[in-house]
C-alpha cells in the first residue's frame, strides 16, 4: 500500500492543473490518476476499444507527489447504471495485464521551457485490450489509487440503429474548408448579375446543413489527424493522434485504440471501402481510416497498417482498402520512406491489387479488382497548376516510379473519385461501399497563405461532387447513397474587399499600396468570371475564366507569419511567405523578400517560429443529401458525424453479431 | 429623335463597364440605359414598388457619348411571359410622369481619383410610383433609348402562399455575426470536459440551419443598411441604401422604393410589429424596417418615417411600431439630431405612445399601449460594461433626457425583448406580431477589434433567445411562433490559438511577445469558464466566470488597420486601435500608442484612412425553429429570408386583397 496521501501535493496538483495550459501534463488527465478513454466519452454498441489506466507520480515541479513513486497497486472497476461495480477482468472476461512503467518529461509553462526546467513524471500503467460494450446506457469506470483517491470516467454507449438504411456512404472532406472559403470560391467561379447568381456550387444545392464543432479532446484548436479520427470513430483525441487516446508512454503504437468506421463496416456488413485524396496517401485524413497511433508522422508503418491491419495486437482485420488513390510514392518506393524499406507497390501487388501510376492507366483499370493508384511523390500538384499554370508542373521532381522527373499525366480529384466509385460499386455489390474523398490542398495552400490555390482546389472539390451526383444517378445509385460533405477544421480566412492590383503594384510605399483596397461598395464585383481577351483555360463552367484580373479579392487571415501581401494570384507555386534566411536560428522566420515583391509588409501575429498560417476554431459546415439526410441538421460535434453515418449504416451491434448473414470476415 | 448611334461610344461603355470596378457609374446599370428595379430581381405578388428609368449621357471620360445629351424620348414597355409588350401607363393604369434631369460625377478608377479627374454624366429620367404585380410569373421590362438601344430587366414574381402559417415571427439579428464568432462565444461561455460541452448555446439547439449569401446588389461586400433591406423586403440594394434601389439623382429620398415586411404585414393582416435594438434606434438595422432612402445617415427624417410613414409620396401606412426600444436619444431630443429640430418624445407621445427612458419604467409599462423606449444617447453600452466593467458606464454622457450625465438603470437586450413580446402579444391579439430584435454591438465592437466585447454581446443575444423561448412557452405561444436567428453580414474574425498573456506582457520585443501564442495542441482549454478565487460577476450560467484569465484566446482578423495586439480583454471601452494624431491628414491612421501598450504592433491590410476593421464576404448562418422551419434549410440569398418569412406569414397577395376580413388600414 501507499504511504498516506500527500494532501498538499494533490491540492497543488489541482491548482496547477488549472493554470497549466499552454502545455499540459496529459490533457485528458488533470488529476494523477488517468482513465483512457476518459470521462465524457461516447461509444457505439459493440465497438472495440482498449482501456488504459495510468497513475502519475511527478518527481519535481508544482505537482511533485509521493517522491515520484507511482502506486502500482491501483485497481479499476466498471459499473453499468443500476448495476454493481465489477472488475474489468470479470466484466469483460479478459486476463489481468502486467503493470508497465515508464517516465516522461514536460514543461509546466513557457517560463519553464525558456529555463529548460522540465518536470519529470514516473508512471505505472495497465492496458486491457479489445473490449466492447454491447448494451446502450450509462457506465462508470472508476480508478482507485493512492489509498483512497479516485478518478471516475462517465461513458455513454449510445443506442443506435442496427438496420442499414443507406447502401453506400460517400464522405467528402474539404481539408481546412470553412463556409467563408465556400463563399469566396463561389465568388470566383460563378457569375452573378445584380446580386443574383446565375449558377451556384453543387454544395449550395444540398438540402440539409449542419454545423460541427471541431475541437480536439484537450485543446480547442485541432489538427487534421485527431479531427479525422473523430469523424471516423466517434472518439476525439489529442493533436497528432489517430484511432487512439493518447497515453504518456514513449511507444507510438501502444496507446489505447478505438475501432474506426471501415473496421466496423467490414466486420459487420462486409462492405467495400476506399479512400481517395489529393494528399500523399499516408497523410492524416486518408490514413486515419485505419491508423492507430500517437503520431501521424509514422508514415511507413501506417501504410502497412492500411494494407494489413494491425500486426502488433489482436484487432479487427479491415481487409485492406478496395480502392486507394492519392500521392505519396515515398511510402511505396523501397527506401527510407517505406516500412522496413520494403517495396510497397510489390506488397500491394502481392495482396492482389492492380497498381496504377498515372491517369491513363487509372482510367483503364478493371472495376473487378482491388486497386492502388499512386500518382506522384508527396501531395498531388494543385488544381491551379494542373489546369492553368501548367508550367509549374515541371518544377516538381515527383514521378511516382522514383525517376528524377516531374510526374505527368496526373489525374484530378474528379477522375480518382469517379473511378473509385466504379470499382467500389462493382466489388461492393449488394453490400454497398464507403468512400472517403479528400480535397487536401485547400488546407495546405491556406497554410502558405496562397488562398487562390486553396480556392481552386475547393472548386475542384465542388466539381467532383457535381460529377459524383451525376455519376451515381447514371448508375442508379443516387437514392441509395448518403453523401456528406464536410471539413475537419478551419483556417481564419475571409475576403474583405476588392483590390486594384495594378494601382497597388505601382505605388511606392506600403501605406500607399494599401489604398488600392476597396471595402464595402468599393469592393465591386467579381472579375474572375468576366471573359478577358486572350485568356482561355478550357476549364469549363463553374471555374474562373480569368485567374489574374486587374481587380482581385482582398483577403486574409487573422493568424499570420510575417509576409508581404499584393493580393494577386501567385504564378509560381509553392508560395513561401516567410523564410529563415537569417540563419541565426533555424526557426526564426521573417518576411520572404522574394515573395510578392511589389506588395506591402504585414508583420505576423503568430510565434516567429511559425512559417505558415495555422488552424482556427470555427465550427464547420456539414452538407448532407440522401438516406438519413435530415439527421444532419443542427449543431453538433465532429464525433456526431461518425454516429450519424454509423446509424445510417446500421453499425450498432448490441448483440455482438455481424449484420445479416455475415460471419466474421477473415483475409 | 437622337442622332445616329455612336457605336464606338457604346463599345467603350461596355469595355469600361468591365474595367470600372473600384468605383462604378451606377452599379446596377452597366449600359447607358437603366431600369430600376434592374434585371434579375424577384418580387412578392402584390408588393408595392416604384419603377425608375434613367438614360445616361457621359460628358467626358472613357464612356463619353452623344456630347453629353441624354435621350429624353425614351420609352419603356412591360411584357408578361406569353403576353404582349404594353406601356407602363397602360399596364399599371397610371399617369405618365414628367421627365426629370440632373447631373452627377464619379471617378473611373483610383488614378482618376488621385488626379481629381471626374467623369460627368447628364441624366434624363422618369419614375412611376406605387406599382404592383399581382400574378406570379416572369416579366420583362424593356427600356428603349438612343434610337434602337435597349436595356431589358427580367423579373420574377414568385408564387407564394396566401395562408398565414405562423401567428408570430421573431427575427433575431446578430449584427456582423458569423459562425466563427458563435463558436468563440460558446468557448468563452460554456464549460467542456474532455471535448464534450456540458452546456451549449441556445442557437445550438435550433433544429434547422441554413446559410444565406449577404452580398449587395452591386458589390460583394455589403453594409448593414442594404443587407437589412434585403432581409426585410426581398430586394437587395446598394451600400448605404434602404428600402429603395439607388438611383443617380442627388435627392436622398426620391429613389424607387420597395415595400417592406412590416408595411406588408400591416396592410395585409393588421398585425402588430416592433423593433428592439442595442443600437441607436435610427441605426440601419432597426430603421430599415420602415426606411426608404439612398442614405442611412439621414437619421432625423428616418425616425419621422418610422413613426408617420412617408409624407412625400403615397405609400403604405405602416401605422407606426407598437414597440420601439433602443438607444439614440439624439433623434428624439429637440435639436440638431431630430427631424426639423422637433421634440420626438413629444411627437410619439402625441401619437399615443407611452414613453420610457430607463429599465425601471420599461418593466412597469402597461402591455396595452404602444411604447417608445429610448434608454440613452447613441448606442447602448455593451453587455460587458453593463455587467462586468461597470465603472466604464460613468465615462459616457448619454442620459436620454439630455442631461450631461451617464445613463443609469439601463435595460439589456433581454429585458427589452421580453417586454416587447408582452406588449406585441397583447396588442396583436389573434393577428399576432412581427418583432425584430438586434444585438447591434457584435458588429460595432468587431469594427474596433474589441472582440471580447463583441462576444459578450453575442452571449447576451443567445441569453435573450433562451429567455424568449422560455417566455413564449409560458405564454403558450411557442408553437405559434417562427423564430429565426441570423446576421446581416460578417467580419473576418476567428480564434487561432491560446495565449499566455502574462508571458506576452513581460517580453521586451514584438517577436518575443508573439512566442506566447500557443497553436494546435498548445491552444489548451478555455480558462474563461474556470472559477478564479476572488472573481465573481453574478452574470449567471452561460457566461464566462472570468473575463481576464492568464490564458486567453488568440484571435484576429484578416482586415486590419495598424494596431497593437496583446490578446487581453480591454478593461476600458471603447477601444481605439488606430489614431490620426499625426494631424498631417485627418484620415491618416497609425497605431494608437496608448492602446494595448504592452502588446506588439501589427500593421494593417486596409487603406490607411480606415481606422477600424471592415465587413467580410462570408455566407452567414440562419437558425430556424417553429412553423415553416424546414423551409430555412440549405443555401440561399439574404432576399430569400424575406420570402421564407413572407411565405410563412401568407403575405403574397395575387388578388390584391388584404388577408382574412381585413379592410385597408388607416391611422
Amino acid at each position: 500500500m501507499m504511504g498516506k496521501l500527500n494532501w498538499l501535493g494533490l491540492a497543488a496538483a489541482s491548482l496547477s492543473a488549472v493554470s497549466a495550459q499552454y502545455y499540459q501534463r496529459l490533457g485528458t488527465c488533470p488529476t494523477l490518476g488517468c482513465v483512457l478513454p476518459p470521462d465524457q466519452q461516447d461509444f457505439l454498441p459493440g465497438q472495440y476499444f482498449d482501456l488504459r489506466l495510468e497513475v502519475h507520480a511527478p518527481v519535481n515541479g508544482s505537482e511533485a507527489f509521493n517522491e515520484g513513486v507511482p502506486d502500482e497497486e491501483f485497481f479499476v472497476t466498471i459499473t453499468k447504471e443500476g448495476g454493481e461495480a465489477r472488475s474489468i477482468t470479470e466484466f469483460f472476461s479478459v486476463e489481468e495485464p502486467e503493470v508497465e512503467t515508464w517516465s516522461f518529461k514536460w514543461y509546466e509553462d513557457l517560463y519553464a521551457a525558456d529555463a529548460g526546467t522540465a518536470s519529470v513524471v514516473n508512471v505505472a500503467s495497465k492496458i486491457y485490450r479489445r473490449l466492447a460494450l454491447y448494451e446502450p446506457g450509462n457506465y462508470q469506470v472508476t480508478l482507485n489509487y493512492y489509498d483512497g483517491e479516485t478518478t471516475t470516467a462517465n461513458w455513454v454507449v449510445r443506442p443506435l440503429a442496427t438496420k442499414k438504411k443507406a447502401k453506400n456512404v460517400i464522405l467528402f472532406i474539404g481539408d481546412g474548408m470553412t463556409t467563408n472559403m465556400i463563399t469566396a470560391a463561389r465568388l470566383l467561379g460563378h457569375k452573378s448579375i445584380n446580386g443574383k447568381y446565375q449558377s451556384v456550387l453543387q454544395v449550395d444545392d444540398f438540402p440539409v446543413i449542419g454545423h460541427q464543432m471541431t475541437h480536439s479532446i484537450d485543446s480547442f484548436i485541432t489538427d487534421s489527424a485527431n479531427s479525422a479520427s473523430a469523424l471516423y470513430s466517434g472518439h476525439k483525441s489529442t493533436v497528432n493522434a489517430m484511432g487512439v487516446y493518447a497515453d504518456s508512454s514513449p511507444d507510438l503504437f501502444d496507446d489505447p485504440k478505438v475501432e474506426t468506421i471501415v473496421e466496423l463496416l467490414k466486420r459487420v456488413w462486409g462492405s467495400s471501402w476506399g479512400a481517395v485524396s489529393t494528399a500523399f496517401i499516408a497523410d492524416a485524413t486518408p490514413i486515419a481510416l485505419t491508423a492507430h497511433t500517437r503520431s501521424r508522422y509514422a508514415y511507413g508503418p501506417l501504410v502497412d497498417q492500411a494494407l494489413k491491419s494491425l500486426s502488433n495486437y489482436t484487432w479487427t482485420d479491415h481487409g485492406g482498402p478496395d480502392v486507394y488513390f492519392g500521392g505519396g510514392a515515398e511510402q511505396f518506393l523501397p527506401g527510407s520512406g517505406s516500412y522496413q524499406g520494403k517495396d510497397y507497390y510489390q506488397e500491394f501487388a502481392d495482396a492482389g491489387y492492380l497498381i496504377s501510376l498515372n491517369k491513363t492507366s487509372l482510367e483503364s483499370l478493371s472495376n473487378d479488382s482491388k486497386a492502388l493508384g499512386i500518382f506522384c511523390k508527396s501531395n498531388l500538384p494543385v488544381w491551379l497548376d494542373r489546369n492553368v499554370f501548367t508550367d509549374n508542373l515541371q518544377n516538381f521532381t515527383n514521378d511516382p516510379t522514383g525517376a528524377e522527373a516531374p510526374a505527368t499525366d496526373l489525374p484530378g480529384l474528379k477522375e480518382m473519385t469517379l473511378k473509385a466509385i466504379d470499382i467500389l460499386h462493382t466489388r461492393g455489390g449488394d453490400k454497398g461501399f464507403f468512400l472517403m474523398s479528400e480535397a487536401a490542398s485547400i488546407d495546405k495552400q491556406m497554410h502558405t497563405l496562397d488562398y487562390d490555390r486553396a480556392l481552386g482546389d475547393l472548386l475542384e472539390l465542388d466539381d467532383t461532387i457535381r460529377a459524383t451526383v451525376s455519376h451515381l444517378k447514371a448508375l442508379g445509385e443516387l437514392e441509395n447513397t448518403l453523401i456528406v460533405v464536410t471539413s475537419d477544421h478551419g483556417h481564419g480566412f475571409d475576403v474583405f474587399g476588392g483590390v486594384d492590383t495594378k494601382y497597388l503594384s505601382e505605388q511606392k510605399t506600403g501605406r500607399e499600396k494599401r489604398k488600392a483596397v476597396g471595402v464595402y461598395q468599393n469592393s465591386g464585383l467579381s472579375q474572375y468570371t468576366v471573359e478577358h481577351p486572350g485568356i482561355s483555360y478550357n476549364t469549363g463552367p463553374n471555374f474562373p475564366v480569368n485567374w489574374d484580373p486587374r481587380y482581385q479579392v482582398a483577403a486574409g487571415f487573422g493568424a499570420n507569419p510575417d509576409h508581404r501581401e499584393n493580393y494577386r494570384t501567385n504564378p509560381d507555386n509553392p508560395r513561401t511567405p516567410a523564410t529563415n534566411i537569417t540563419g541565426f536560428e533555424s526557426d526564426d522566420y521573417f518576411v520572404n523578400p522574394t515573395d510578392n515583391v511589389d506588395g506591402f509588409i504585414v508583420n505576423g501575429t503568430l510565434p516567429t517560429n511559425e512559417a505558415q498560417g495555422v488552424h482556427s476554431l470555427t465550427d464547420v459546415a456539414v452538407f448532407a443529401m440522401g438516406p438519413c439526410q435530415d439527421t444532419f441538421g443542427g449543431v453538433y460535434g465532429n464525433i456526431d458525424v461518425f454516429y450519424k453515418m454509423a446509424n445510417c449504416l446500421g453499425l450498432g451491434r448490441p448483440d455482438g453479431k455481424a449484420g445479416g448473414n455475415l460471419t466474421r470476415t477473415s483475409r
